[in-house]
């Protein structure tokens, strides 16, 4: 077996067209977009047709996508591009980081955020949204499908609840975790902005993009020579953003049956889970979980011993978030909210699929894990 | 004569070896550098080379270099983090927009900017700077080397007063136009803060570089899972960052022959420019101008027409700095700075260098230039 990767959550292995992409553009097409000359304008055709694929991943128009160095600075560029001084804030408490602690440092300066709680599938309560819909609300921030447990919150509703409560409301959704995985039409989900990143959906690092609503003004993050549209000056990362197009355009086509190859792998992994004892799933194969995350907490274990002992087979996974996983300091908090003991947030283990990934490699890694768990809870004894 | 890029202060053409490390990053080092397996140790490894090549371009320790998006990220985050609300700022005139827009928006949310005034040669007056240096003064920001007319600021001198007359003040240059093309050993310069993109030294687009002087501890501008210590969170762009290590590695080999080359360069072509009547050079070859910046006005014709023209000849160039080239509403500012008459910044021209030009290559543009100006200039009349 040569390498299992099931952490496509954290990231993923960018397809050869994607590189070929990059390399072409950085060989090729590497003026200066905003010159003047023909190599600009070269540069300049790749990156409209590189917004008109990521685009089409969400439904949106190309001069609605705003191109970002990934997706969390364009959870920040939404986040402060629209807020107005000392408004009211919603989001959930298992967000990302990268909505998180930009709260969190607002909430300091004389914002008030409201942090949603979530139920035991890691779902938000319409009820306690609409509830904390305020007059001077100005943006509900939600989270599209948590990168941890893969919950998937009601998006639809949450824009109804927001729309019917408080029209001057933005709503922002953090679709990192999401795009390529579920199909997104942002007319019909009729929300404001909504960020993305590249490296999830097979593209290269460093690259991502805000759909931001034609007719929203926003604030820029990132001043300067005004490109984007001014709203992100920077010399554009063609090579990047045409990557990402390509991307964009290999996971948009037959989504469904990716989508349904994935959800077949983690099907397969749930059933195969029961060959194994004392383990909880974070992340059961239901409507309300994505079909390429699959939490579990194995009992009595910690959970970076399993994913070393993994490692020694070639499975390559992750205990929780990959930007928290090497700091001690930093506790999980998205298992805590669900409601899981600690014994079972520490035991965790996320495997993240990819369309790439086959049902093979899982029941190698059920073998392995089988293994593993048999040496480490004997050893705990 | 295959294509002359004479537009390399735009943006430079990346090198074969960056463009492989870059391929080669994305196909073998694919995981997130965050990560606490193998995948991510390894990524993690090749984080920490590039910053080390980084680095040693200026003469800084590797942690002290915080990899952003570019260079306008990293100006944009020196001023936001280092400043304290209602505090003095100093700056120039002729600033790069990533650095004028961000104190023009700060002004209007009572900060107080002073603008410092250029001499003919677009050289800031010590005399001011030293007489705007208030108590509340927290932030001075200078460009190293300006992007139009290649004006190098005396950063030692501009240091030298800064902390003679209030040592609370940080020192941030903008060295985007400056590294690569000066030795820069920022220890003997003393400066705090120091903004860099690879993408003006043959190394990718959408990748940057911020000096920190060890110690400094600053407000990040985008927040989120905590990388480069907590400055600039965002997953690592790793292929972007380690090709722009790979370009920093070799531009900082045999610099000053590399300086020396191009400055034969500029030589060369001012010489042969006495073959053309009616021009006023911008950016003499002499120790307060850049060896690979010469800016020229063509008299009776207009830069961008200029420009086309040497466009059939496979000649590009720019007309000024690449992100106002083709808004019609940004005015020039860094030309009337110096005092030159609308009519001379109408017809400037920008050649920028790089190493691997060739004197040949200014013999076919001098050429180029007779033939289009003798036709142009005589349509004009
Ligand atoms: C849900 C979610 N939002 C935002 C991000 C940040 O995206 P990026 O890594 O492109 O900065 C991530 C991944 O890191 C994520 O999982
Ligand atoms: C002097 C100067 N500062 C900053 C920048 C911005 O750098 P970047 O293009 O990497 O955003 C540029 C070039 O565009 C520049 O010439």
């Amino acid at each position: 077996m040569k390498l299992v990767y099931f952490d496509n959550s954290a990231t993923t292995r960018p397809h050869r067209e994607v590189v070929k992409e990059v390399s072409d553009c950085m060989e090729n097409y590497f003026g200066n977009p905003s010159s003047a000359h023909r190599l600009g304008l070269g540069a300049e055709k790749k990156m409209k047709q590189a917004r008109e694929k990521v685009a089409r991943l969400i439904g949106a128009l190309p001069q609605e996508i705003i191109f970002t160095s990934g997706g969390s600075e364009a959870n920040n560029t939404a986040i402060k591009g629209v807020i107005t001084p000392g408004c009211h804030i919603i989001t959930s408490k298992i967000e990302h980081p990268s909505v998180l602690r930009v709260l969190q440092k607002l909430e300091k300066s004389g914002y008030e955020v409201t942090y949603l709680s979530v139920d035991s599938r890691g779902i938000i309560k319409l009820e306690e949204l609409e509830n904390s819909i305020k007059d001077n609300t100005k943006l509900v921030t939600i989270m599209y499908v948590n990168n941890e447990i893969g919950s998937i919150q009601p998006v639809d509703k949450i824009v109804e609840i927001v729309r019917k409560k408080n029209k001057r409301v933005k709503v922002h959704i953090d679709a990192v975790q999401a795009a390529g995985k579920i199909p997104i039409d942002i007319k019909k989900l009729d929300v404001d902005l909504m960020s993305l990143s590249a490296h999830k959906i097979h593209g290269p690092k460093g690259v991502g993009a805000l759909y931001v609503r034609k007719g929203i003004k926003l604030e820029p993050l990132i001043l300067g020579g005004g490109q984007e549209w001014e709203v992100r000056s920077g010399t554009e990362n063609l090579p990047g953003i045409s990557g990402f197009g390509v991307a964009a355009e290999i996971i948009s086509s037959n989504l469904n049956e990716k989508i349904e190859h994935v959800k077949g792998i983690k099907k397969h992994f749930i059933e195969r889970l029961k060959e194994i004892d004392n383990i909880v799933i974070n992340s059961p194969y239901d409507d309300n979980h994505i079909g390429n995350i699959l939490n579990v907490s194995f009992e009595g274990v910690r959970g970076e011993v399993l994913l070393h002992a993994l490692e020694d087979y070639n499975i390559f996974v992750s205990t929780g978030s990959a930007c928290s996983s090497k700091k001690v300091s930093e506790k999980n908090y998205v298992l805590p909210s669900i409601g899981l003991k600690e014994c079972h947030v520490e035991g965790a283990i996320r495997f993240s699929f990819s369309y790439i990934n086959t049902v093979d490699e899982v029941d190698y890694t059920i073998e392995a894990l089988k293994k593993s768990l048999s040496f480490l809870r004997r050893l705990k004894k």
